[in-house]
């Protein structure tokens, strides 16, 4: 059994009131007992993306870093594995969006540069970030094999696979998604639950659970030409039915959850997906388009 | 606009009442406009998988055969398409689970041997089906090009996803699946709802309207050591993002849907999945396992 947490919270423009709340946060989930937590995507700041602006590569840091540095001095403190978001400076020019895990020793365990990169007004990720080179490795814990990917990653079964074949015990997605203010609610509320699907799907699929901790609140466009991201936080944690354990609405919030290896187990004798896969006959899912 | 139809049923023994049921079916399907119509795997029949006997392999016939060629004629009449399901006897020994589609004019358009066999109790599918070797590709017809799948596939992202590259309009599953009488009502809930989960994650990850028909009713154990199969129905349509376009419960019906391709491409290419596949980085998904 393992007991883990999520941190959906809100941006701030300052940088020390983000780590205040993130340390609130913290505390709270290992005072209930948490094991692992799991950080949204770039929570340091406003989402930069919403518009390409050169300066935002000054938020950059490497990893190693100040970041990685004070969120494992933090997981040694309480005790707790800690998944947290980086915007990466690798090299001059070659900037990525790495997931960075920490261990209970507050060491570095492992990182996971997002390999799908979005790009679509409002997201213009691929400007600043080169798509990752690491491929889909899970990083090894004393909580478990993490499948740690991020937000864009979540709408490809591909990588919820390739993790759960190298023996994923579970999926992270740290994300940042939201809905466009000016489109109807309807079309709002069916990407929401589209989101929840294709995620929920994963864990079906896979037998795995799944842990998603998004932002929420909105943010402005700093071009003015949009009328920014109302990110719909929704953060979520199911089981390998795609069960929901825990699940946020709107506000910040941290959810908790306690998860059991033996039940997941157990779900995957009893669909055994991974034994009847064809692979003899999917070559072409390494093809763009099979025309 | 395509308009779709499905027809969920129960199994009657004698053969000629489930072809009289069939019948009725797709009456009403065509007086309601429909242009496709989808029929449950194996509808012609009990389930015979709940258990292994050779004397099954009696009800088998080629393809094509008895059935696409009364099905071809009931097209035909109609000006239907129709997606068909029988057990194919290929040779002496070498049996398939088949999808069929038969043309307006009756033709025989092509067929869909079922890729992934299951086998667990009450499922005892690998004893009579070889599995497919026609692979995942979608069939040509008047109203568009059909992604026909069969029950244990869909549990399966990798095949939705080739159906989806090799330009298929739509994904189609006929299907049999229900739930062990004697589990609590708490696991056949989420059973159903990983079920419905999973084939909506495919609507979303491929931005493809889904088809599910599936059989309803209890059938008893031929062998008496189990409680049988109560076939849940909950066949179902659902649009690109997953959503809800008709949904039955558990007694027969015909569900219809209108389908809008101009809608699915403009899902499509506000959430351009294909866009972004690291086609670099699927090789291990040919592995059995990253071991």
């Amino acid at each position: 059994m393992i007991r883990v947490a999520l941190v959906q919270h809100a941006a701030h423009a300052e940088r020390a009131r983000v780590w205040e709340r993130i340390e609130h946060a913290l505390d709270e989930a290992a005072r209930n007992g948490a094991q692992l937590v799991l950080l949204p995507e770039l929570p340091l700041g406003a989402y930069f993306c919403q518009s390409e602006d050169q300066a935002a590569f000054a938020q950059a840091e490497p990893v190693p870093g100040p970041t990685s540095e004070r969120l494992g001095a933090l997981a040694a403190r309480h005790g707790l594995v800690i998944v947290g978001s980086v915007f990466e400076r690798r090299a001059a020019g070659l900037y990525h969006n790495t997931a960075i895990v920490l261990e209970t020793d507050g060491r570095l365990a492992g990182c996971y540069r997002k390999m799908h990169i979005p790009d679509d007004p409002g997201f213009y990720e691929k400007y600043y970030f080169t798509p990752g080179d690491l491929g889909f490795v899970p990083i090894t814990t004393s909580v478990g094999r993490l499948g740690v990917l991020v937000c864009w990653d979540q709408w490809y079964p591909e990588a919820a696979r390739l993790m759960a074949l190298a023996g994923a015990d579970m999926l992270l997605y740290p994300t940042a998604i939201g809905y466009d203010p000016r489109d109807p609610a309807e079309e709002q509320a069916r990407q929401k639950a589209a989101w929840e699907l294709v995620q929920r799907g994963h864990a079906v699929a896979n037998g795995l659970p799944v842990l998603v901790a998004n932002r929420c609140g909105h943010e402005p466009d700093p071009t003015g030409a949009t009328a920014g991201i109302a990110f719909w936080g929704g953060s979520f944690i199911c089981g390998p039915q795609g069960e929901w354990l825990a699940r946020g609405e709107a506000e910040p919030t941290v959810l908790m959850a306690t998860l059991d290896r033996a039940h997941t187990e157990r779900v995957r004798q009893t669909w055994p997906f991974l034994r009847d896969r064809r692979i003899d006959a999917y070559s072409d899912l390494l093809k763009r388009f099979r025309d």
